[in-house]
């Protein structure tokens, strides 16, 4: 019986494309769609999922690692993986670690001991040496390793984006607000991009997250020494949108207005509405192609178990809202 | 070798109780688990997923259908019932069906082909005839058929507590905005016990879900053609946070200002920051222990075939923002 590795041989393309032709992908052209249909039709192939798990001796089922469905732009994530996943005819088993490393690890041995297809994983933990070779894994946000595929939003450039923004609006005094937390995360990127642009203009950056706040362990206290040490700032851009809204209510609070004192950026593009104010200026993560790229990413590694590939980075777009 | 039931047996409680203590859930009775440790030391019991699946002959995995992930209300479920599934040692299917009856169906039929150990549903599809008695099945959110036990917040009661504080904010002019789509959903109970309330205290409802509308199909013409009919309302109740959000928006364009000249509260509690304004006054749905219920109910439901209940009503709260 002909296999869909068949139907991608003699149609000259990888199996991924074959299958995303199966399941009726639109993100296939016209030529390569019929390519594989004249394929499947002289093959007289018929998917089926018993010969497929048969064959690769693993579930069709694939794990999202990611650290909580809580946060908006991580549920979007949730969302758009499994869309992804099942337009190839895989389910997707959720896996909320909570960035706890106990939760994580007690789940990557569940998921050897139940032969999982494949990992989708956003981990700010220090798992490489448990995850094994033998499980595809592509990791969405983090750069984990050679052997494991990483696709992120361009943040460098979503860093450099933010800056010629709130310089195109007057701003002429920059700061970076970054996370409590230092990670290995591709995330870091937002505040080089920044800092890189600012400096093509002849411009410093005051970058929150190198100071030592080893004593802060709050996100409200954090800001508050932020705002203290920065009273004469003009523009600032914040890693992340839910940092931006907490830091504007908070400078508030101070008298500091915004737009009309300082400009705010945020990064993610959690605001799906305009109902709620303020309506955040943010780098918008193309979450949904984000998704597509990673599931693509992991199908072809299920393939090409020797596949490996530099970081993938999509593009991020400027979204104007009330706070620039 | 003992079994997690002998032990149940041995300590006189169900194999879920014995499985909390197991799994150090906090909502155990120091005496239950006094006795149920007992019974673990006296039969030297040793947990073993693979003894378990072996005796169960399905998966230790548990599918949730639930419309999208992409709601923040439901991105909460999906939260809760993957971190109370992992207290039994089950792990998460994802299954976003978008509100499609096909995606729906073809889950489905994946579940049965997999035996899958039992299915948390959301769902508004009429999919109770493909529903095998033999998958272990709980409801949120609606009475899907007596075999199946169904857990929601009490939807009657928020809709009276609405009520009663929006007169005491001195309404007295009210109006209840509904869904476009009727469904058979337990959110009904929203409307009924609003208008029951106002029933007592002599008023009437204005309720707009009851209009013929056929010629309407989105929300914002929806919300329009309400205003059109209520220019003389001092008080709405609306059946979600989202729909509340977009008619405050669209409120104010007619220059209908909330709270000073309506007043609004919304249903849901999506908004978990005051970042973001206006901070809805609404009636929050007890997520968390909504998750805990339906997963103690499937995991009795999977140990008794036969286990039927009426459906279990969690209360809710009123949470004061700035819309009243």
């Amino acid at each position: 019986m002909a296999s869909i590795k068949d139907v991608a041989k003699l149609a000259g393309v990888g199996i991924g494309t074959a299958s995303r032709v199966l399941n009726n992908h639109p993100n296939v052209s016209d030529a390569t769609r019929t390519k594989v249909l004249e394929a499947i039709k002289k093959l007289d192939f018929v998917p089926s999922e018993a010969a497929r798990n048969l064959k690769l001796k693993t579930s069709q089922e694939v794990a999202l690692l990611i650290p909580s469905t809580m946060h908006p732009y991580l549920s979007k994530i949730a969302y758009h993986v499994e869309e992804e996943l099942f337009k190839y005819g895989y389910k997707m088993m959720l896996c909320n670690n909570h960035a706890h490393v106990d939760k994580e690890l007690s789940y990557l041995t569940m998921l050897r001991r139940n032969k999982i297809a494949g990992i989708i994983g956003i981990t700010y933990n220090d798992i490489e040496s448990f995850i094994q070779a033998d499980i595809p894994m592509v990791s969405i946000d983090r750069n984990v390793g050679a052997s494991i595929p990483c696709v992120a939003a361009d943040n460098f450039e979503g860093g450099r984006i933010a800056c010629r923004e709130l310089i195109a609006k007057g701003c002429s005094q920059l700061a970076f607000l970054g996370d409590l937390t230092s990670t290995k995360s591709e995330v870091k990127q937002r505040q080089k991009g920044f800092v890189y642009e600012a400096s093509l203009h002849g411009l410093d950056v005051f970058s929150f997250s190198d100071i030592e706040k080893e004593d802060i362990h709050d996100n409200f206290a954090y800001i508050e020494s932020f705002l203290d040490a920065t009273t004469d700032i003009d523009g600032v851009f914040c890693i992340s949108d839910l940092l931006a809204a907490s830091f504007i209510k908070l400078a508030r609070r101070r008298g500091r207005l915004v737009p009309q004192d300082l400009k705010v950026i945020g990064f993610d593009g959690i605001q799906d509405t305009t109902f709620f104010h303020p309506v955040l200026s943010t780098i918008k993560q193309p979450v949904d192609e984000i998704c597509r790229v990673a599931v693509e990413l992991l199908i072809r590694k299920m393939d090409e178990p020797d596949f490996t590939a530099d970081i993938i980075h999509i593009p991020v777009t400027y979204i104007e809202g009330e706070t620039t």
